[in-house]
């Protein structure tokens, strides 16, 4: 078989590298420099590289990044890629040195350090989005932890409770988020440099030297699983789905609380659509728009997992480059999302009005009368039961509000037990009033002021370490960058 | 409840509206223009609008056109999106007449129309780069008619048979797909307008007409569903995922027949990527961008399904403008699939010295002996199936190609049957020749040189079909097109 | 390397080979009866097997059949599958002979053959559900024609319609995921067997003959395709996904429609969950039930096409026994979401009072008035909209319903052109009746009943046709039964 | 609307309400009972109901658990469900203090706590096998420490490595699933109870109690979010999900190592099945059945936190007894993916001559001389690589092994330096060695004896870290079952 075809193939050309090339530009070159300076750095403090040649190397590399316009390279195929492209400038400078700096490594380890590099910032930019969310939520929560609204099961009244609790439903999952989130990260942060091809090197390589240089927390330890383990792919955007998805379904509520009919979310004008000709028609468009970026942000996570599925454990195209940035709008979407909410959320109130109609209608309050029975007029339950339902019935076909129907009650009272309560009608009053509801529901965990107040301790206290956390290792990193451009500049200066 | 917030909140602004007003002047500004003009043209040929004021308006629509550059535009958040910026440019050119143009639509129906006519063109575009790959194929399968390849059942070398025969298959499923394809494109094809928001309109509006100066095969129906029904959307991205799923496999095929081990396929070197150090290592890189690029289409196609998930049947922006947009990203992956397969699988070539070793080294015409065994020498299943595997363990003990294997076959035949075989030399060495075995299986589907020119000409006939309903669906839009402009220029003219 | 094991290994055994088995037993056996008995018939016919000798096997086969209780089996490892348990008793009743059966086919093309027979059977009914629930449907439209309902647009009331016109636009979607599934079905009716193990057979046999007697429309053509397509899965599973999707979301309106505040559906007692202690808490808790049992079906559909991601184009597991079945979970759930909704919705009422309710607090029938001006005031649009506006305001100023708003409408007239409307207070209030409204939505596809009565005339002719087809289709299949049962007998009294 | 209709409607009994009793039946039933106990001791110890009634309430739940055939009840819809059938049976015994039982609780808190008491005893068998499966590949790793292999990087030969280090790459992806799972369990480990119906209730309950007698490893903060937040659903199917697609890779490998043209991996017979008539083809189908088993399981686990997209955040169905149910596949699968893989690998072996043969024909250990020519005779970069080069393309044109290309070398390397090389023959054969290539690279994470002795004693310190966290989990169970039975059992004896 005789072969006289040229590489690249055109299609090819266009339809991969050519895209692959832009890719580089746009989203890895900076950190292949990045590699680049700490390769050589650690290659001359390890001797591999004598001084004068690391002198020489960094001058090149330096060169290189201040002169060469990226932005306007455009992808011939002379070079197969951005890497050979790097080397061959290199080469132009210092002759057969130029290959000097590939010794150890790969474009294996290079590839996966800078998607992680590229990957790490992105995540810890969801990461501190979720938290900024979190705070904005529990200021929103303190601030309306007396506030009542219905809370809704089977999508029908249920019971009273306080925004402020609501709240804290929602902030509690998304801190388990921001937990799993950060678990993830801390998963990609290991260095996979000296990993070289696929088992290390026969030089004597400083890989612990490779990652403090680049920021990473530490090396991956198996060199087969550096260039392999897509797994720091997969529990990344495992983690970035379910806030996506948890997150969804407040907005689902949101958009039934804001309908027309039931009215207990007031959106303000700065987040309605409205139409001219129906004035009264307000929009909370906001609210769709939350639903389906956060179903996309949602859905391009799966890609990222999918993506991988029934592919080889090995160094394969399926988790670089294109599909390295196939998943950056997962996170671009997700920031939209938390954004949004953050500005959204806080921005609405409650519609005490609506909620006290509802309350009412819906005789929401009712189980509360029937424990009072329990608890102070010493009935069984099921009389404590009959009783209560049959107040309700006959405030509804009354159509009165539940708190009207002391009368009700009492005659309800006296065919069931023969006797008259001694629950007044003050009492009574309170018995069915949300307040009273609220108030008594102080349990751990419940919506009465104590308990949300020891809660919103706790959450306080979880954001404030998520942060810590967050700000340490975003400190790292700069610590990193600092150190390794002085240690590239003191190789510059060459051999002291 | 005092609201003093003004519209729009600036988070939205830039999280939502912003991206938003880019995604039109992109994706969708150019059908406006074209919904406009026919909806202008409908109303003036219904007697909704005086010809007067149909000419006024024309020439408002076109001064915009031509006078505003709309890629220089920036969203402010002074008009809410780009279809009130048009209106406000038509209101200051035609002061209230302006808001004429709007009568008897709403941006409900305005929007699924666009939709659908930037969709339709994109899944005409994926037909057609799946019938130029079928054909291909086709060609393909043509002049590999008779080259021999082995074929492999659970990843073991099973039976001989042709390129030609495998592709075959290929093809096969690939225009099953098309059809698929081309009935999803069909339910695009109905034309909302007319709905108007909801419900139609109470005026005079004739939808058959608008269809047709838009080009569409018909209009949709209800008009309920015109705004409301999402099967358009994923109907078609169901359909676009499958060949993804289906050529990903074919893709599978080429990377273990590629494999160094294997060599079935040559890969020519116009697609293969090479290591300088190791001029050996010859890595067919393309096939593991078909595999990521056609994963990565399959799910972006999901994820325009999975988005419509449990949301309300209504007019809603889970199904618009941005999400709308997130599946060209499906169109443009798969796009590139199908030209890479287009060019890399004519490209390739078998080996037939690997393949002539795999068929002997696995012995794979052995059970073609057994069935001549019981077609010629008349014994029972058994026997000529005891003889062959007997057969096959001595070829194999000595390391021996099958067609060596007279002597040991003779002395198996009569050890079972007591007498020698009326199977000669000559006989047993084409009994198990890889020719003869494909030439025996003539059966319709079979690889047997008639069998295979019969299935081509089926799939000619196929491709034809439906390269030639599409070209009818092209030209139906460039008639349509012209009919247009013509009857609006007609009404520039103004009234006769 | 001496390798002393003994097949199967127990985990083996455990995990795979016996759950295989029992997966056999439920679904599969009584489909490789039918594929024993034709492929013998076929075997006969063609001449590839002698009188007597096929006589023997009926016999045989039929004794098999008659007296092993195939329940009572378990898998002892003994065999490795159920096909080769009976071949071994095929060879217990007959010797050598046993083995003829099994000539000119393989397990392959067998297992699609079973698959697709469990499979259309299955797509068949699943068709015939939807059929069920859309002439359901189009009997509710029908008789709802005329009742009142809101429509909803960005969850918010937006203009009157009719729970006909409503339900229509469900039947449209639905019959389009009918049709759908139809095509689905027809790819799965062609029949693998005569495919063998890849390549057909050397032996002269009659593929379309086989196809006829186990009842399906065709071969499948190329043999390769015949066992490693797994197209007619993931065309019959992605077909299936879609009504889930679609239904699902009519599932989404009627959760809101039900609910408390908006009560537009009401759910009749025979469907609601209640709670003894709160009688006004009408939980209805099937439209939940409805939505996870589609959303599983949905997921399961996809799950079958996920499995075949990245897998070989050949033949393999991934599309047989345990996967297969895993799809029937798909089918099991679709079809308790189709008769569930076919009970669900005629079951439920639309609840006029709070249409009406709705209607006027929304101002929802604003739109026709500024129309009617515009039409019969001759105002501009903008007059018109801004008289409609400010009628709007005054009434929901004065909590009153819009219909009692001529007052406030005559005010607004005469301040904006100066001049006292010709519309009277009768007009008037017809003007923004929801009668009225929907009257005058008369054009094609509207819910004014002349354009819903002619809708439903074509809906219920595509009923009419799909199911006209399926009875066809089933009819076909008893046909193929009866002749294949009758040749199988023939055979047994054995040569003529 | 007079609404005669009873409940329950015969299509909702048969297709919702019987399916879930059988459900609550085989998986719920008995965690209700240790919740009713829990719940019974916790109300007395508080106070909320008096000694006496408890203990006349604890002999009514056990004559209950005792005297009532569950397995033989079928559905009959007179009572709505499981929990009213429980109820119905309480007050037949007891009269209205039946009902007392249920006073500080709903169905809602009952339920989620049963769920999670199902799935956190799947997940920590899931988590035992995972590391069961971990301890096996380390035993394996360790015995196969020296074992050489070829590793492959775009599906091509690349470089020599061991089995050992490649099954250690294995282990350390395992591990970060188990703790992933790990985590997930965790976040499973919350008690809802106490939760009641949303906010908690107005009795002095102790939820803190109620979590430590069933087990649970704290309460759930939020009440709201115990009964709306589907996160532990979400995330617990998330962590599964991942190793399935980690392992799956692994199997992908494994299908191409013990492919016929490969023959890396000698797969036992006890795992390989065979053809009667091919007595060469050894078809390793339990492969096969691993990855779909996988796939399965991984989609199967997508199923749940599908089902939970868009779903409002609230109690609902969409988490709860079916849903749940459908769940339960995926572990089932996955534990078959488990067990499988921890018979499968240790039983396979590594064929060394096909290592040798590949290693040889494919020059992988090339870059190795390079490597040597750079350190030993210091060479530049590009000279060392050209001299390599050269030698594997003479020892290809002449098919020899790399091992006799000295000749070839030393030609190449006075041709280059116009000098001898340093590296005798003896020298030559070494660098040119598999077994020099890994011992060479003895860096972190490399193949060669004394980093992977490193490395396997960190994963044996992991896996014995994550056992004993598990097994002091287990404990913890035990330990609340004990003492949960004797509280309940002091119940029965009654006030002392």
């Amino acid at each position: 078989m005789t072969d006289t075809s040229i590489f690249p193939d055109p299609t090819y050309r266009d339809a991969v590298l050519a895209p692959l090339f832009e890719g580089v530009k746009t989203h890895f070159a900076g950190h292949m420099d990045a590699i680049n300076r700490a390769h050589l750095v650690m290659l001359v403090e390890t001797g591999i590289l004598q001084d004068q040649d690391g002198a020489a190397i960094a001058e090149a590399l330096l060169d290189i990044e201040r002169n060469i316009d990226r932005q306007a390279l455009e992808y011939t195929g002379e070079h197969e890629d951005w890497f050979f492209l790097v080397e061959a400038e290199l080469r132009a400078r210092l002759g057969d040195l130029g290959g000097a700096l590939h010794t150890a490594r790969s474009r294996n380890d290079m590839d996966h350090t800078m998607f992680k590099m590229a990957l790490r910032a992105r995540a810890e930019d969801a990461l501190a989005r979720m938290l900024t969310l979190g705070q904005a939520l529990l200021d929103k929560a303190r601030s309306e932890r007396d506030t009542l609204i219905v809370a809704y099961t089977h999508g029908q009244p249920a019971q009273p409770s306080t925004f402020g609790h609501y709240l804290s439903a929602v902030i509690e999952v998304l801190l388990a988020d921001a937990k799993r989130l950060e678990a993830a990260i801390q998963h990609v942060d290991h260095c996979p440099m000296g990993a070289a091809a696929i088992t290390t090197s026969g030089f004597p390589i400083d890989r612990e030297r490779m990652a403090e240089l680049l920021g990473f927390q530490s090396v991956r330890l198996n060199s087969y699983g550096c260039i392999a383990g897509v797994d720091y792919v997969t529990g990344l955007y495992s983690a970035l789905k379910l806030p996506m998805i948890h997150l969804g379904r407040v907005v689902q509520d949101m958009a039934f609380w804001s309908a027309f009919e039931v009215g207990q979310l007031h959106v303000p004008r700065s987040l309605v659509q409205i139409s001219s000709i129906m004035p009264q028609k307000r929009n909370p468009v906001p609210i769709e728009h939350l639903r389906h970026l956060a179903s996309v942000a949602a859905s391009r996570c799966d890609t990222m997992i999918n993506c991988m599925h029934n592919t080889p454990f090995t160094d394969m195209n399926d988790s670089e480059g294109e599909v390295q940035q196939a998943g950056y709008g997962a996170f671009e979407h997700a920031g939209r999302v938390l954004d949004l909410l953050t500005a959204f959320l806080p921005a609405c109130s409650i519609n005490g009005d609506r909620v006290a109609r509802t309350t009412d209608a819906a005789c929401i309050t009712i189980t509360e009368l029937a424990d009072t029975l329990v608890r102070d007029e010493e009935l069984s339950f099921r009389q404590a039961h009959e009783i209560a339902a049959q107040t309700a019935r006959a405030v509804i076909a009354d159509a009165q509000p539940l708190g009207g129907g002391f009368a009700a009650f009492s005659q309800a009272f006296e065919e069931a037990t023969g006797r008259a309560a001694t629950l007044d009608a003050a009492g009574f009053a309170s018995a069915v009033d949300a307040r009273t509801f609220v108030a008594r529901r102080d349990r751990i965990g419940g919506p009465a002021p104590a308990a949300l107040d020891s809660a919103f301790n706790t959450y306080q206290h979880e954001i404030r370490m998520l942060a810590g956390d967050l700000k340490a290792r975003l400190e790292r990193r700069t610590t990193a960058e600092t150190d390794l451009n002085a240690a590239f500049d003191a190789l510059l200066k060459g051999p002291r």
